[in-house]
């Protein structure tokens, strides 16, 4: 048996315009970390957390990291192995890039590099839903997918999971720009209406639809096309700093299409090339610096190799 | 110049479980039929019309066929020349598999064949559009795109028109029973509630790009499992006679999918081969049959061509 082991799992982008709880694309920083090693003592034991401020429980049935571990060493018959992890927080909570979603990730994978692999990490999926559920109250795939596998993600069905991972136009490169205010996605979820009008659902659908197509053709026109929002956005934007002045700014500064990651509040734009992204972030990033708005910027290519061991 | 040609615009199907006003999908047969010649008196003139019951009128100006027609006529600049029509309807009216649409189809289609092919297939879509526009008071291209160039059509727009062929799964083969009770479109709309819960737009809209991506990676099982209507057939199943019990008995015999096609009343069932879709069409029928139903079966593969010259 190794002795101690490091894992990686990404942050990660959802819905992206058109797909609210169907699509994720998966980023590659920031994220969180886990050391993990064996320890004499029989159980799942968290030792420490940093870049938490407090927040994050050490007890591993309360921690979605602890979870996600926890279900994954019952399936594995290990439940009595003493491991002790190490969780390295680094990313923001409650900004919409998936941070439940790369604890309960990281929280499989690190139990999965320490025994060895006993599964493929496509197979880590259902174990980390759990740890997801702890934190969202329900199973939601359209983060941890993309976060264990990387790029980007289509979910059909979160109960049974059914998911599909969509080809990608080479070069696709992401502008989030994360402005200092929480938002959790409870209380984002409580300001979306229960129905829709049909018109609207229509139109939603056709462009998550012409989305899928966008990346299977590799068109970079029609998925700017279907990045539109007509539901979600539309309710949620005032939640969120000077949105359709950032997103404005995105736009016109050539971004393919730009909205909010998550349930808020970063405001990512996904570009062409990295060339254009950093231009899009510059841009951004003024409509903040002139609002004297606290903001971090996350400049990421899709990550096509989703959780690592590093 | 040529004396005279016959055109043939197919049948259609719509709606297609998951996708709708977004799919729709071209049969081999019933359709229309015009033959097209020129003649002295300038203007189009519909002669005679076959197959209607005296239900179309032959005033050029209020006929579907007709009014697509002076729409390219007029776009080429070509609307002083002398047009003769004779319409030969082939297929029964309000029976969800876009008459309208086919009738639209086949007059472009005969004034570009007898003018010797101005405009490329593709190109006379508007124009048949604003025929479908005249029947239905809207602009619908998810029956009109199908007649026109065949295949599986998704619609990201009707206005602008934005349509994508999908790639198909080779064998495909349809089979569609049609009771004999009149629905017309207006009507199966008026049915429809003007909103719909959130969670079912997602389960909605997850399917319908879960068959697109069925569609790109020929996978049958996946196009099964997306082929589910949480929106529409629960409103509409009641106006068509005994549609769960024709359903069922389609997806125990091994259909694909089975739901209304268009606004109904005609069931149509998808099906992995022309075996399957015989056995299929065999249980659907035997239904109505218990029930004394009139009705009539057409089986078709997915029609790769739309609308030809004969």
């Amino acid at each position: 048996m190794n002795s101690g082991i490091k894992v990686f799992a990404p942050a990660s982008i959802s819905n992206l315009g058109c797909g609210f709880d169907t699509l994720g694309m998966a980023l590659s920083g920031p994220g969180d970390e886990i050391i993990a090693k064996f320890c004499d003592k029989p159980g799942l034991h968290i030792s420490k957390i940093t870049g938490a401020k407090g927040r994050l429980p050490l007890d591993s049935n309360l921690n979605t990291a602890g979870k996600s571990a926890l279900a994954l060493l019952e399936y594995l018959g290990e439940s009595k192995r003493g491991i002790d992890f190490e969780i390295h927080k680094k990313m923001p909570f409650g900004s919409g890039l998936g941070s439940s979603a790369a604890s309960a990730v990281a929280g499989v994978m690190a139990v999965n590099e320490l025994l060895r692999k006993p599964l493929e990490k496509k197979d880590l999926l259902p174990f980390a839903l759990e740890g997801e559920r702890l934190a969202s109250g329900s199973l939601h795939a359209d983060n941890v997918a993309p976060s264990l596998l990387g790029g980007v993600i289509f979910v059909r069905s979160h109960d049974p999971v059914d998911t599909h991972r969509l080809p990608c136009p080479p070069g696709l490169y992401i502008s989030a720009v994360y402005p200092h205010v929480e938002i959790l996605t409870k209380d984002a979820r409580s300001v979306l209406r229960p129905d829709v009008p049909l018109s609207s659902m229509v139109k939603q659908a056709a462009n998550l639809g012409a989305f899928v197509i966008g990346f299977y053709r590799m068109d970079l026109d029609l998925i700017s096309r279907s990045m539109v929002d007509w539901v979600i956005e539309p309710q949620r934007a005032h939640l969120i700093p000077h949105f359709y002045e950032v997103q404005k700014a995105a736009l016109e500064a050539g971004a393919l299409g730009c909205t909010i990651s998550g349930a808020g509040p970063t405001i990512f734009a996904l570009c062409a090339n990295s060339f254009i992204a950093e231009n899009v972030a510059e841009q951004m990033q003024r409509i903040y610096r002139d609002y004297k708005v606290e903001h971090d910027l996350f400049l990421s290519p899709v990550n096509q190799d989703g959780a690592i061991k590093c």
